[in-house]
């Protein structure tokens, strides 16, 4: 069964926390990216398999935060696939805690080859892959 | 006079790069808060001034990926802010490697006040601070 | 019953990983953190509570890495209490992966009255602190 | 001429300082790293130049913690070769600031070479530059 979304469950840690005493706004696409991981792995995928001929850049990212997180707080950061092309895959990620919406973020990533020269050159995703997921029918919250 | 952009010129190091040999997309993220903190030095300000009674917390940021940046390359990180409101400022950055365009960021932050339990609620930029500052008259690139 | 020791189990998340592809020799400093705070929490303290007026810097931190971390890697993170005197507690940690030792570290943390400049001052601690810890008869491995 | 240190300037980002107000302590190995990179540049060499076939990760690293750093605080690292063996280096790394010593940092590197299959194997380190570098005179701080 291909899958669309999943959710990961986490606590802050003491240094991804600023001065201001709130979660760094950069911590925040550390934890989309997290949960994008947690994703593929529960789809028996991992985005950085040791050995792999393609890798998955990101080519646009972004957050709108609504509420701090703080040290210890305890939140799930919701990840789904609203988008998937040939070369590239859209996602959505929620962030909450209890019933607080904390964040709401974008990504989107590009499927590419790489060259022996470290060049990477965009080419379609690997069935293999791409049968592993479809796009979220979730209503966009 | 007011400042309304600042170039940030920096080199990458060891642990912004990711496994795939390019610097982490989250990354990017500091590079242009980097270069936000040294437009308003340039300014004579801090943005964290120790014992200020104002903080300026991000309310949304992004970035498109153009070109990755590898160990040791040195890039400059343009800022400009593109939007002054009675308690938040718009910035847009572009970082570039000699003529390749890297990447191209946005952010947003607020104005804050503290309260005693570590609440922030908004609260229009003070004086001394929105005098230092403009909107860039750059055409936007 | 006073606290000696905390096991927390975790994964290598991709940021984690430098360009060599292992875990980055700082993140180890950071999973040794929180795997101490995980204790703290398992005292039922917070290492850093909100409006505390006592913190805990850290005065030296050592680690000798034996063996690479690489991305999504399981590992556990066993750290004990070795020392305890009136302002301070030493720590050592060891993390493994499976069978494998993958490194050991040190870890000595001084407790500091907070002025309300900012400077911190060596002071005692808390006795509501040091009644939850004390020092692992474990065998030092 | 083979070299045996460097200085580094640097001033402190926000995102390097945690939650109370002073730079987190594994930073402090990212500031002795950047130095121990910076002294490699000055010797005309990457620490890991694209598509070599060596690689220096750390087998320790450790600090002593003297005094604080914080928000855009400008500080100096010095690092120094204190051992050259046939595959492996070690340094001394002393951050100030103005006249205050701040921190005072070791760390060992070995060289390996990378096998096909990722596995790192301890080797000597090549000629081009075991030439470059030599152990420091200078009496140790």
């Amino acid at each position: 069964m291909p899958l669309s979304e999943f959710t990961l469950r986490r606590r802050v840690t003491f240094h991804e926390v600023d001065s201001a005493g709130i979660v760094h706004f950069s911590v925040f696409f550390r934890y989309m990216e997290e949960a994008e991981h947690a994703l593929w792995r529960a789809a028996g995928l991992s985005i950085a398999a040791r050995g792999a001929n393609v890798g998955f850049p990101r080519v646009s990212a972004g957050f709108d935060f609504h509420r701090p997180l703080r040290f210890e707080d305890e939140f799930v950061a919701h990840i789904r696939i609203v988008s998937m092309r040939e070369k590239s895959i859209g996602y959505i990620c929620t962030l909450r805690k209890g019933d607080e919406k904390i964040a709401t973020g974008t990504l989107t990533i590009v499927c590419v080859s790489r060259e022996a020269d470290g060049a990477m050159k965009a080419r379609a995703l690997p069935q293999e892959i791409a049968a592993r997921f479809e796009v979220s029918t979730e209503a966009h919250v």
